[in-house]
This record gives structure tokens, C-alpha cells and sequence, in this order.
């Protein structure tokens, strides 16, 4: 399939680059480099949102933006000149359709808001601007044959899950409609209409259980403690699918290893 | 069974509608639709109870209301006509031992609370009255063999839920009795009676937690350590025999899936 | 082994009382009344505890309890008497060695609270009294094999159980004395000692989460993150024990009754 | 290996006080002498910080540190000696040897404490010493054979526990980010930054929900309520992956223990 002799800089970059490409185990040194600067670089997003800090540090930020944008921008357009190793990439149509594959496109997307949050203008646009950094960890995804094996046993269980959703939703608007119905006299601004009630009701069904809402009454209690009690069976169900898609893929994947190390012995 | 030649209106209705009659895997078109008119029909109902909504769009949840109402009432009048393709409710008492049979009495039900909202005097009547909206929702119980499937596995294993109440209920009982003692003299509008420490009890056992009630005496706050700790084991038992349950009834249903599929190969 | 003609009222009597002797499945007609007797008991003994519905019916509490007094006295002579069916518990000496049996002790102990209330003279003993009258729910205890079943399978696994719990007291200690070290002179009334701090530490690590009690300063609110995210761990231990030990009490206890089915037909 | 007579004091002391050198199952008289004056130490060092019972009783706390320190610092002096029935151990060379091993460096640090308490200065340093004392626990860890079977069964799963605790960080970040995007405005303290809001996040994901800081607006509110359901899928995944390492483990020591029991029969 590779056009360029093996042991060209394309080829090597494309083998560095390319997860799928490498042929030792694991990842390869480039992209085990790149992963530890995408996790700083949301370290860095993470706290360069504190005001403490970025009064006091905030040169030593925008120096590690700019070293980092220097880095990713870098990795893209060598990802783009690699990218040519494979057939459907080549030439410069075939670059165009790598730049708007999917990862492709995420990448390029990671490297814009060092770009826009210059020139924000108002503090939520900032914000959010700055949280687009963290697009960054997405990118993380690409590297990780793991995440992907518990995305299809999560995938393979999308009927229950939805099921169990489906279920979820059922008790939260219903307890929501109970509590509405009884404590809404009481409570007109946290329990005035479904959607304020259903506050307390994901609060209490989820068992986070914040207090900042409360029934005061006597009947609200008693159907917040049926609510609270049923809320067990709410987190059984997801819980038990869950954990059964997980070990299921983690099973799997062991076995593939085992049968791996098999043929290499 | 059916007495009509196969393409009759009444005999193709009847397919439409009857989840047991359509003869491809899932639901058919029609069904599809109430499906989903029913859900927008809970949004609407949920929606319609937020002040700061009715008061700008109260025309347009009318209006929801008008053509939901229509839409059901006529589909509730073809299923009654439909209900004739099956030998048992054939003829005009047939027709009345339709229109009494478990479904038919909620979909009539469900139709109801639109008549009853415009007649409402007092605030709680119409809040009562819009809840009754929901019912709706109950309906949709009919055309999912998944939701039998699991209350079927449920059913299964009632004695042993039966159980874990029980020990549940214990627990509750004995946790709250505990704290009425230590604390009833300096809580008493919290923990002055066993129904009243019940509140905390279950808000500490289910682990939700509010804090709007908590013990501050040295023996207060020991026994509910304990409680919490043993909540730990109080959520364990259900969990248990729940996640056990679903997974048996999914696990049984993807076998009754896969036979189907060797059966059509 | 029983010295009375198999028809005689003392036989009859003993058949009905004792579980163990039933010759049908399930429980006799006498113990079901027995159990929804004891049921109602406990439910009376638990409203009486509120002062609202004690002002109002105290003369209908004294009734119930006073009727069921009746009943439950007249049920253990009865059971004293019917004893005597069996060789060990023959005569005046046997009737002695039953009385200080475990369950007609239990027995005894439920029938003295009643008398106890009568001349308790401060409000804490007359609630300790009134809860004694609880102990009658241990009784429901005799007639149930399932709990005996669940009883013995957590038995089986104690090692692990108590291996749970040091690790669970483990990370309580050393969690509560972290946020000792860090939160002290800030919250001196929270977290002034380790005792004081372990409040905190079981409200967190049982992820029931009170909020009386939280972290203020940024130290104290890192170990705090991570306490609680050991918290899963610490639920995840003992869940995974008991939810096994129970699906394999119910797994034998269906096993059993399937066998003896086998053995009818 | 042994070098002195079996009956020597050094081969006593060494088969009562290393737990692999002792013949009979379980532990030895000794070590279970120490580990209850462990937990006393563990106990009374926990006790020693609460200012109510210091004052009272300070001269107690130091009579028992004082009869501790002797105890344990002549049992450190006996295993040292007792050391020498091991061959990589004998003579000076091997006793220095010996005291540089991870468990004799263990035993040496939780003897500091009683000496460092005596110089402290100021308070913060007081109490660090203080908690040095609860290292003792950690000797513990070197009596059970079951602790290290857990620790064995985590690490064999470690890659599926990173795994899980990356997606719960991916999570952490993620909703804390989002509440930063609409609540930074609304409450400056709470959620002005993606740390400050991660405090929210850890104690909704983890369903603690202190409440001390919660969402005020709608879209603040919807998102929390997201973040609240995907906390039972966080829970699950670390729940499940726990949960059948436990199993494993304690199902492979009872297999252990079941052919030592086949060998002796």
C-alpha cells in the first residue's frame, strides 16, 4: 500500500504517527510524547482559569499556550504530509480528504481556540473559548484501543441501556409530578411546576442528595421516601448493565492478548 | 380467526395497531407515531406546568392539547373499530368487552384529564387533572415486549425483593428508633417520634443524604455512623438481586432473538 | 417422639405453633395471624411515638396495646403448654428448660414492655420502654427459614465481611485524621480531633454526604475529593460480598425447593 | 537454613514473631498480642486528639504511649535478633541488612512518634506527630496473608482501574467545565474556575452531594442533573471492575484453602 520506500521520513512519521501503523505493542514514542502534552495542556486550561493564579502567573501561561500550539500545530501538518502513506490520501485531493476526516478534523479544531481567545472580547466568550482547550483531551481517544473496545460492549448494550433510561425517565418525572402536586403550595419556587421539581427528583433518584430542596410536608416526605427507596432500583439497573458491558469487554480483550502472547510463543 | 378478507380497512387497521398482529420484527408505522405523539404529549403536560411558560405560551399548549386530544380520541375509536378482526370481541358486546379490557380502559382514562383541565375550579383539582396527563405514558407499556420481559423477571424473583424490603424496613425502623432516643430532647421537631426519625433514617440508609436533618449529640452521631455503614449493606441486597434479574431477562431475550435469527436463516 | 395421641388439643396446638413441626409448606394458619398480629403491634408501637397522634388517640393506643398483650400472653402459655409435645420439654423441669429457651425468652422479653410503660416515670425511660416494645419484630425471626438461609450464607463469607470492614476502618481513620491535619484550626468544632473528623469521614466515604460538615480551605477540599472517590471503592468491597452471598443463599434455597418439588411429583 | 538448635530462644522467638516461619495455620500467640497492642495504639492515638478527653485524662494517654513504646520497641529489638535464624540475616553485616528491609523500617518509624510528640513545638506539628502514630496500622498490613491476596487481584487489574479512573477524570473535568461556562457569573466563589468547580463535580459524580454549592440557574441546573445520571455510570465502572478483583481473590484463597484442607485429610 505505501508508496515511499520504508524507510522514508514519510513512512517513518506515518509509523510514528499512526497508531494502527506501529508494529510493536503499544504506543510509539511520538504519540506517548504528544499524549503527555495534550494532558498538559489540559492542566494547563484547567488552571489557567483561576483567577488566584492567573493574576499571578499569567506570562508563564500564555508561554506554555504558545509552546503547545507550536507542538500541535506542528504534529498536524505532519500528520497531513504522512497521511500520504495511505493510498485514498495521496496526492493533494487525497490530503484535502484526509483534512476533513474525522480526527482530522478534531485536531484542527484543538488548535483553534489558542487563536480565538485572543481575540475574545467579552468574559463568557473567553470562557468558553478556553474551555474548547480541553477539546484537546478528546484527541486522547485516537491513541486508546481500549476506549474503543468499551465503547462497542457499551455499544452492544444500547437496547438495555436505553431501556433502562427509558425507565429513569419514567421515575424521575414521575416522583417529580407526586412531589409537584403535594408541595407546590408550600414550595411555589422549588416545586411550583415539574420541570423545578424534577431538581429535587434527579438529586434524590441519583442518591447525591444535595438538601438545597426538601419537602416540608408530610405527605411530600413520604413519597420523597418511597422516591429515595425506588431510587436504589434506578441505579441497579444501569449499574447491572453496565458492569456486565465492562467486564465483557475487558474479558474479551484479555482473551485477544492471551492469543497474542500464544502465537508469539 | 380474523373474518374479514386480509386486506380489508378493518383488517389492515387491526395490523397497524395491534403490537401482537404486525407481522414484521418491531413496531409498525402507526404505533410509531403514538409513540410518538404520546411522548410530546408528557413533555406538553410536563411543560404546561411552569409558570413562566403558561403565561407566554398558554395559546400554543391548548392548541398541543386540541390536536393531541383528536389524534388519541380518533385512535382510540379505531381500535375499538379494529378490535373486531379478533373473534372474541366481535359485535356490539364484543365491542363492550373491548372497551372494558385492561388496555381500553387506559387509553380512555388517558383521554379524560384533557375534558376534566377546562372544568377544574381550584389549584390543586388542576394540578391533579394535568398529572392525569401522564397516564399517557403508560400507555406506551403496551407496545414494548422488552418492558414484560423485565417485569417478568422481576416477578421472578419477588420473594427474594420481598425480603430485602423487609430487612430494609428493619433497618429503617431500628435506625429511627435509635435516634428518636438520643435525640428526641434536643431535636424534637426532627427526631420527637419514630415517624419522624423515619425522614432521616431513610434520607441516611438510601445514602441520598439532604442534611436538612442531621443528630448533633456524641451518641447521635455514633449510632448514625453505624447506619450509614449499614446502608452500605441495605443497597447491596437489592442491587443484587435486581442487577441479577435484568440481567437474566436481557440475556433471555437476546437467546429468543437469536433463535428467531436461525430460524429465519 | 411426641407422647399425646397425634389428635389430642396439645398436639394440634404444637403443629400450629411450631414451625418446624407444620406439616404443609409454608406457614400455619395461627402463625400468620401470630405474624400480622406482631406486624400491627409494631406499627401501633411506632405512631405511638408521636406526640400529634398520642394527644388525639391515646385511648385507641391503649386498646391495641392492651388487646395484644392479651393476645401475645395468651400465645405464650400456649406455647409453654404445647411444648410439652416434645420429649425434652416434658414436665415441670422441661417446661423450665424451655422457658429459658432463646425464642420464649425473646417471647418474654416482648410481653414486658407493656407492663414496663405503665410505671416508667421520665420521658427517656418511657422511650426506651416504648421501644422495647419493637423487640417483637425479632419474632417474625422463628418463623422465617429465608432469613436463617441469608443469616448463614453472610455467616460463610465473615472473613471476608471483616476484612472489608477493617479495610473500610482503615481509610475512615485515615481519612478523617488527614482532614484533622489540614481543617483543625479552621473548623476546630468539625475537625478539632480525629473522633470529631470521622463524622465527616462516614458521611463521605458512605457517600451519604450530610453537608453539615465540608472542607473550607483548599487542602482540606483536595484530600476531600480524593476521599470520596476511595469512597467507591470502600462500597465497592462489600456490595460485591454481599450481593454474592446473597444471590447464593437464594440460588440454594431455589435449588432445595426445586428438589423437594421434584420429590412430590 | 536455620543455624541454631530448633529449641534454641532465637528459633522460638523467630517462628513466633515472622509470620511465614510459623508451623500452625493462622497467627501466632505473639503476633496476635501485638495486634491487638496495636489497635490500642491505633485507638488511643485516634482518642488522644479529641481536646475534651485529653484534658482529663492526659496523664492516662501517656501511660499508655509510654507502656506502648517499651512493648513495641522490645519487640523490634526481638525481631532483630530473631532475625539471625535467616541466612541473609546472620551476623552484624546481616542485621544491618535487616534493619533497612521494608517492614523493619516500618516498625522503626512507628516508634518515632512517641519521641518526636515529647519535642513538638507548635500545634500543626504536634498533630502531624501525633498522626505518625497511626502508621503503627500499617504493621498490620504484614500478619495478613488476605490483604496481600486484594492487593495482588487490584494489581492484576490495574490497567481496567486506570482505564476507569481516566474516563471518571475525562468526566470530572468535563462537567466541572461546563458548570464553569454558566455559573461563573452567578457565583464567583463556587464555580469561578474549572478547580473550584471541580469541588462541585467530585461531590455530584461521586453522589456525596454535600450541597454546600449548587447550580443556581436553569442551564446550570440541566446540566447537573446530566452530570448527576452519568455519575451512576462512573460508579459503575470502577464498582464492577472492584467488585469481580475482590471475588477473584477471595475465591482463589478459598481454593488454597480447600486443597491445604484435601492434603491434611
Amino acid at each position: 500500500m505505501s508508496t515511499a520506500p520504508p524507510n522514508s521520513i514519510r513512512s517513518i512519521l506515518h509509523r510514528h504517527l499512526t497508531p494502527e501503523a506501529w508494529p510493536e505493542q503499544g504506543m510509539s514514542p511520538t504519540n506517548i510524547v504528544v499524549s503527555i502534552l495534550i494532558l498538559i495542556g489540559a492542566m494547563s486550561a484547567v488552571l489557567d482559569t483561576e483567577p488566584t493564579l492567573t493574576e499571578r502567573f499569567s506570562g508563564i501561561f500564555f508561554v506554555i499556550e504558545l509552546v503547545l500550539f507550536v507542538c500541535f500545530f506542528t504534529e498536524y501538518l505532519a500528520r497531513v504530509y504522512a497521511a500520504g502513506e495511505e493510498e485514498r490520501y495521496q496526492g493533494l485531493l487525497g490530503r484535502l480528504r484526509y483534512c476533513v476526516s474525522f480526527w482530522a478534523i478534531i485536531d484542527l479544531l484543538a488548535l483553534l481556540p489558542f487563536l480565538l481567545t485572543i481575540g475574545a472580547s467579552n468574559a463568557f466568550m473567553l470562557r468558553f473559548f478556553r474551555l474548547l482547550r480541553l477539546l484537546r483531551l478528546a484527541r486522547l481517544g485516537r491513541f486508546s484501543e481500549a476506549i474503543n473496545a468499551v465503547l462497542a460492549a457499551v455499544r452492544e448494550r444500547r437496547y438495555e441501556l436505553m431501556l433502562s433510561l427509558g425507565a429513569a425517565g419514567m421515575l424521575l418525572v414521575g416522583s417529580a409530578s407526586l412531589l409537584y402536586l403535594v408541595e407546590a403550595d408550600n414550595q411555589p419556587e422549588a416545586f411550583g411546576s415539574i420541570p423545578r421539581a424534577l431538581w429535587w427528583s434527579i438529586a434524590t433518584l441519583t442518591t447525591v442528595g444535595y438538601g438545597d430542596v426538601t419537602p416540608v410536608t408530610a405527605l411530600g416526605k413520604f413519597f420523597a421516601g418511597i422516591t429515595a427507596i425506588a431510587g436504589i432500583g434506578l441505579i441497579a439497573m444501569p449499574t447491572g448493565v453496565l458492569a456486565a458491558a465492562f467486564s465483557d469487554a475487558f474479558q474479551r480483550r484479555k482473551e485477544e492478548l492471551d492469543e497474542l502472547q500464544n502465537l508469539e510463543d
